[in-house]
């Protein structure tokens, strides 16, 4: 669709409705979402009589650049995240409904892109995009709300971490931030820093390792989203335990080689990058962990996170308001 | 809490995690709300294996005005609307969940506010605010989800008006939008201009009348939220009728002599104006309209919605992305 002076239309040619209209044309509802969009609410299935919750929002030039990231990334990304923190409280994606606020004069192919990422991302985790609303602002902003099926099982909270576990990881830690240290170069990535910025701009969660249904399951979980040490912090707090991760354990040699190449220390990614949104969790020591889980540590009576029993004194973790108004583009979420 | 220099704290002084802790203090969630903020996710309940959802986005200079508006009134506006969106389904509203994104620079006590607001509004319907995210953004901008239970019985949607049915409201028609035009001229209001201001700020959805529970229901159901023309269009078109409404039906003496002193045409604000939260549904000719609802019209065969079987010229309500830049809080969600 092309507009009269032969440029691609703005949200303001084409107009509220017709947009929506165009957003959910040929979507495939998944069998969980009972009534799709199209009315003042959507109806979702709750089989168990509860649903998981979570809801994120993502600010343009705050936790995504248009310039390093297609749109299409940025749907991924947006619905990724939210299906991440589902999983992590033991509960398979059933829906998201989404927010989108951005400028009259924003290209309509900005939000077929964000639209088609976020279609995809669900699509992959089994569900879809229920509903949502469309409205102007100054800057793209997206705000999801993902819903989960905790299959008649309790939720697996940050508190249950109990001293004896063994804390292990599912997924990657520590590519998006060193993607995001390579975009900020400049310099044109190959090799390990391409993977890393591919990985920056659409994170993979394990979602094929995170403990839904029958299988075993972990006493604490969460995602990797503020950071290794931060998260992990969080589990601590709420389980009122100290942990104590195994550096050995952390290392990634491809990693490792990434940052040697840019003078940096792998583990500030390791330990402090978020928005890679692996799994870590608190399991127990008797029974073999699942696959795609490996071990990085141990719970232990106390308070706090430690690295071989040191503190860390890089940073550890995201915290928004805080820092650099700066260096726009790398706050994950 | 003063700052340092003497002044309120804003949220870059605070920081994300001491404000989601201030926000979320001294909270009693509702019975539906099994798990609330400080995990990955919330757990809310849907007794009948089902919710009714919906979410809205509101923006700073485009929904609302902090200078016309204090925070918790606009707290209270994003709960209403979104808690009048749930009942439009036929839903007693059950939790939401907030993502909200503000400048670093935020007074702490606009948040404050906010919460506040949104708390006394939530509470207002039986529900509460089960968790959300907090995010650093160049304008204030809100982005609620509001969930509810049908109580075992099947949405009211916008499709099942059929020709014979009575058309009728609940609540007021007009009063947001006569308020609004009374800010515009900046003149200090009295009387029916102030209580119409009060109304632009905080929306007065009449829950009390909404079709939940055991009592009759309306065939379809919405609130009046983009204006009654436009609103009452929806319901035309996904039912594939006509509706004509009355105009002497729909004549408001209060609003009437406000407009006359304003040398406008209440009519304006009655078909035009959206904002007020009224529900106007179809309901069966047969059996009398329940307590707070009175007839506005009929449904007949046909399509488009007419106002004593004419067409009505001047605006017919809101559309995101079209209109003037200028004039900005005008825009209802």
């Amino acid at each position: 669709m092309i507009g009269e002076d032969g440029t691609p239309p703005t949200v303001r040619e084409l107009g509220e409705f017709a947009l929506i209209e165009r957003i959910n044309a040929g979507r495939r509802q998944g069998p969980q979402v009972l009534l799709g969009p199209g009315d003042d609410a959507a109806v979702v299935a709750a089989p168990d009589g509860r649903f998981a919750v979570s809801t994120d929002m993502l600010v343009e030039g705050r936790h995504f650049r248009l310039d390093w990231s297609t749109p299409h990334d940025v749907g991924r990304k947006a619905i990724a995240q939210n299906a991440a923190d589902v999983f992590a409280m033991g509960a398979r994606p059933t829906a998201f409904v989404v927010a989108l606020g951005c400028p009259a004069d924003t290209p309509v192919e900005v939000i077929d892109g964000l639209a088609a990422g976020m279609w995809a991302e669900a699509e992959r985790v089994g569900a879809s995009v229920a509903g949502g609303d469309l409205v102007r602002s100054r800057e793209v902003v997206v705000s999801i709300t993902a819903f989960g099926d905790l299959g008649g099982l309790p939720p697996i909270t940050r508190a249950g971490a109990r001293p004896g576990h063994v804390v292990a990881v599912a997924g990657r830690l520590g590519w998006s931030a060193a993607g995001l240290a390579v975009l900020t170069t400049g310099a044109a990535p190959d090799g390990p820093g391409a993977e890393a910025v591919a990985l920056h701009r659409v994170p993979h969660p394990p979602y094929e390792a995170a403990p839904v249904g029958g299988g075993p399951r972990p006493h604490a979980l969460t995602d990797v989203s503020d950071g290794l040490l931060a998260d992990l912090g969080h589990i601590a707090d709420a389980s009122g335990v100290a942990i104590d991760l195994s550096a050995s354990a952390l290392r990634d040699d491809a990693l490792t080689a990434l940052a040697a190449t840019m003078n940096v220390d792998a583990r500030q990614w390791v330990l402090g990058g978020g928005e890679d949104h692996a799994f870590v969790g608190a399991w127990a020591r008797e029974a073999p962990l699942p696959p795609g889980w490996r071990a990085i540590g141990t719970v232990r009576a106390g308070s706090g996170v430690t690295v071989d029993g040191m503190s860390w004194d890089g940073a550890v973790g995201w915290e928004s308001f805080r820092g650099a108004e700066a260096a726009p583009g790398n706050e994950p979420r």
